[in-house]
């Protein structure tokens, strides 16, 4: 049994990450309602890419999964939460979390890997 | 000095906030440039309510208002982390989250106020 999901006129809502143990937010990102079943299905986040019209699971290419704890939705249907493991960092940038920077610009979060080593 | 935000084709984007002192998830609604202008400068949570097509204050009917403690954002600079001390409950079906659910029905979060004494 599933809660109704609100999916958008693109058939996305937006999913947060947010580190099972840690309680650090990593990074927000979009899901289709594929990339939700194969999350539950595999154990492993997946999202929707919207630049590249396309599911993807994260730590794919780089090998930073994120292995599903448990997915909350909120009271409307129309936002989820996975709780994750992460491996390695979340940001693509080597950073543990997406949101690494105050709005004021100062970097606030910790890099824990080189891109270089991660991305070709 | 502040980070260039990239709002959407709406002058929109998500806006997570988290309780600074649990952790917790709280909620997840839309900013544009002035609910986040309006948000530092009062520092108080401000965001742009897409159905009733205005920026609204968090708690400003219910008195469960967010005192803003940081506000972060991503990598892309398409979404915010609002770092908050939530009053009272963040959900207006009063749970402590709108995050209260799991994806499967189970209710997790926790009953902290009764709609019907705040919501007229």
């Amino acid at each position: 049994m599933s809660v109704d999901l609100a999916f958008d006129g693109q058939g996305l809502l937006p999913a947060v990450a947010q580190d099972a143990d840690s309680g650090a937010v990593l990074m927000l990102a979009y899901v289709n309602r594929e990339a939700v079943e194969r999350s539950r299905e595999t154990g492993f986040a997946h999202y929707y890419s919207r630049s590249r019209d396309e599911l993807w699971k994260k730590g794919g290419s780089s090998g930073h999964t994120q292995r599903i704890e448990d997915i909350l939705v909120d009271c409307d249907g129309d936002a989820l939460l996975y709780l994750v493991d992460q491996e390695g960092g979340a940001c693509h940038t080597g950073y543990d979390t997406c949101f690494h920077r105050r709005i004021d610009g100062e970097i606030v979060g910790e890099r824990v890997f080189d891109p270089e080593d991660v991305y070709e």
